[in-house]
């Protein structure tokens, strides 16, 4: 009896072990729950995040183009800004984009508050102001109420605006994936095919780029290392930002987890189906045809990456008064 | 002894008898919250009212101009539709609207059901076509499974995505303002404005047509009973319905329930605040100027029908596939 425990401990102990050292293995880490410091700045960012009167016409907020019912985007080529502008990149996902080590396609803020305030102030996207956003919010007494909680004071401005937005954008984590049941230790979590597209996916070369919590945003690569990628976009990635040659066509390295719904894909969002994007990777990224059955094996795979979406209640805000400088949507 | 408790009882009686024939005498009732039969329905009605793929560029869903965020209206004069497209006409609020006599401010749809149907497939709304929306949720097998267990089998078609839409929209009541609560018998619930405003608004004539439990919404009424509205509005109301020159200008009454929060007033959306809204109203209708103190003592008690928001859970909607029509934004 003695010698049965002791075996079986020393069974554990060993199996513990090997599951430990095989995580630490993997290229891609488990995401965690989001830790809430400041609730009320987590509801006031949520509030604001939701709140179409960041926009000039009153109709676009943040959610308008990060959907948290769709994934956190818009599923759409690329977004819908003021007066049905026709935007020039695909919306990224707005779940897990505080593990980015940037924001925006090519890395052009540094951060989410610094994103917040990009979309607020474009022409093309809202359309407003960040002094009329200001004074919108303003004048309303009860966001000021929110401030006071969230802040200690109810004084608004646009850093304190896209401070909230953003500690509510770090709460938009998807834990719960069935990929990170498995890694784990829920062995049961993913079938044969699925094991066969991740075993693929380590192979190929995939998680040189698409690695750790997020399976990307880690870094910046060219888009189309092997052969060019074909896209109508005139967009250039990073040498917009750093001005250099080399930064041509760099973008950072979009995040796989939700892939299943974050379509369309790529910074152009020209193609619609994840195994045609999955051929088109292989082939521009790594010199590789992959044949239908790796294709379906990799795509499967991805599925897998869906996480437990975030849990949101709807926030009633607070209405406009007299004071409020109204919308002016046409 | 038993004299007090006798003369107690019979005070109760007394004063539940004065309680009750008080409410009874009221022209406004106070709401209930809503039952709900199939959960199965209303859940499936809710993903379809957030659901932008109900319309042509995938960016417009019945929650755009049917905010619950923010009363259940898009707090515009008229609303934005489809490649931005500006609507003839102020959006109603979603909320108690189920006990309107019939729906759109002209009554053309009999119930909600049949509203539902029109701005999905109205090119200056949502843009799309019945047979398009159909396609695209009939074409996603996590929906087909919401509409089995709601309806019994997985057929997806017209009727049932506006039947789902109308149970969900049902369930959008707001009891519990501080009105109701007076109503029902807490006298502390409004104060001696307040009150003086209610009494105004009943000795005026205003619930000769803002009466019964959504105060508004239990006929029809001509828009400029004793002086013409001055408005750049073109649509005729009930007269575009029945044909009739006597319906020029006959709207629906609109509730007044959460007016606070509808802004801004009348069919044309021309009117920004609640003040302007009763003087308007007052000389209009009633052929009676209302002085500073009258109008601020009935806005005070038109700011008591503000009652509980729905509490939503946000939706996740089940994601596109390769067989789903894609959305055409631009």
């Amino acid at each position: 009896m003695k010698m049965h425990i002791l075996v079986a401990s020393l069974l554990s102990i060993g199996m513990l072990a090997i599951s430990v050292n095989t995580l630490a293995n993997e290229p891609i880490q488990p995401i965690k729950p989001a830790k809430v410091d400041n609730a009320d700045m987590v509801e006031l960012g949520k509030m604001l995040f939701f709140d179409p009167r960041l926009s000039m016409s009153g109709f676009i907020s943040c959610n308008s183009c990060h959907n948290l019912s769709m994934g956190g985007t818009d599923n759409l080529p690329s977004s819908i800004g003021h007066k049905w502008h026709q935007g020039p990149i695909n919306a990224p996902t707005v779940l897990n984009s505080s593990m980015n080590l940037a924001q925006f396609w090519d890395g052009r803020a540094k951060d989410l508050k610094e994103q917040a305030g990009g979309p607020i102030a474009n022409p093309g996207e809202m359309g407003s102001t960040h002094k009329i956003a200001v004074d919108v919010i303003q004048s309303i007494p009860q966001y000021r109420t929110y401030f006071e909680k969230a802040f200690g004071s109810d004084q608004v401005d646009i850093d304190r605006i896209t401070t909230a937005i953003a500690a509510f954008e770090d709460t938009l984590v998807t834990p719960g994936s069935r990929f990170d049941k498995w890694l784990e230790g829920d062995k049961k979590a993913l079938n044969q095919q699925e094991l066969e597209g991740y075993a693929l996916f380590k192979n190929s070369g995939c998680t040189g780029c698409h690695n750790g919590k997020a399976v990307g945003g880690a870094l910046y690569q060219k888009f189309g290392v092997h052969h060019p990628y074909e896209t109508k976009s005139k967009v250039e990635g990073r040498k917009a930002v750093t001005g250099k040659d080399t930064d041509l066509n760099v973008f950072k390295v979009p995040t796989l987890r939700n892939i299943e719904l974050t379509y369309p894909y790529f910074h152009d969002g020209a193609v619609t189906s994840l195994e045609d994007a999955v051929r088109i990777m292989g082939k521009v990224q790594l010199d590789r045809d992959f044949n239908k059955k790796e294709i379906d094996s990799i795509v499967a795979f991805l599925k897998t990456l869906t996480g437990v979406q975030p849990e949101i209640k709807l926030p009633i805000l607070p209405p406009s008064n007299n004071n409020t400088p109204k919308p002016v949507p046409f």
